[in-house]
């Protein structure tokens, strides 16, 4: 990721913001960027959100994500925002949205839910 | 894709193989390969699975996949495998598994089933 | 459904609310509602919020959904509210939320994301 | 599900399978099961076939599932055939598939993935 140039947005407790600008080799055929983008930036904002309600000494992994494409992920930028929907002291759920930036205009290109781990006693800080 | 190495391997009619070999770029904090990078060989040898049944004037892409995260995806080489389990005018759901090579001996480290769709008239070959 | 005593809630252009009453044989071994009512009221809601986007002439059916299980689904009422995320001329995306309902009060006890798919020419009305 | 007539069939270490018969009010409008009885069965042999792998003072409950309809569910008889893919200390991975029998044929009409979760010190036992 960081190879991508992604970056980290805006955090909050329980939610987080994943951006990454486009640059062809993220990109698929038809110079959209590449499903398992949209994919990895979303898991990883779920993650980091997940994380920011973990216990001090966990550490988390995701356990499962399913993701829906809405529309083709085009843009300069993709922009993942994910949030807590449910935080336990073993599993946490998290929703997290993708949009494509054209000139500060946003569109919807994907959904995921994913369910993420917490491990005590393994902290990564 | 290309840019990370990948590969694919046997071709079947409705089944498919993706190998990339290990890479530092494409691993997490651990050391072991990225979820992103199982996800997106997953998706892909599910799109071409389906792809090798598609009408010939037909291009695929995904709607929805789900992944379940099995065990570290650590090794020389990480692997997906593809199969249709049903294919249809419109919808084709096939399931690909993802394992991690060590010396020849393979774990089994993710499990995916996709919804991928035909779009006719727009073919890509 | 009927069976169950399930009923239509509100209705709204790609919205709607599907609601069952507490009856001992929808729980399971510890007094709540079987997760299997949960997933079905929320697929059915789905089904119905599509429905309501969906051409005139079409009939809409499940593709594919997952849903997460957040709470214990208790109360007097199981109540699943879904809206489309994405309405498209052959699949429609959408998601619902499942709460249950003790003495007015709620609580999120089950998030879905659907795949509808409409067929056209196959109408239901 | 008592109340619908489902049976446990064959039940092995990580497997198992459970049976409903044609009842007419468990169909929807077409005259098949209902998607819900199919996603019932499923997410209940899954969590049998996880409980047969489970500590024995422990019980399960269903993290999450995903299911896709893959056909009509018609026939005499319902039947899901569930089995671990991986079982973990706190999470178990288990597939099951749902077969519509029409004289004693089997068509394949649902595939699930589910996470199950194991809490060690409840047992039901």
């Amino acid at each position: 990721m960081r190879n991508w140039g992604a970056q980290l947005g805006e955090v909050k407790a329980g939610a987080t913001e994943i951006r990454v600008p486009y640059r062809e080799d993220l990109t698929q055929q038809h110079g959209y960027f590449h499903g398992g983008v949209s994919a990895t930036i979303a898991d990883t904002a779920c993650g980091y959100a997940a994380y920011t309600l973990a216990a001090a000494d966990a550490t988390v992994l995701t356990a499962e994500f399913k993701i829906n494409m809405l529309a083709p992920a085009r843009g300069e930028e993709l922009i993942a925002r994910a949030r807590v929907v449910r935080s336990g002291k073993t599993l946490t759920v998290c929703t997290a949205d993708v949009f494509g930036s054209v000139g500060g205009s946003e569109t919807h290109c994907a959904t995921m839910v994913a369910t993420i781990m917490s491990l005590a006693g393994k902290s990564d800080r």
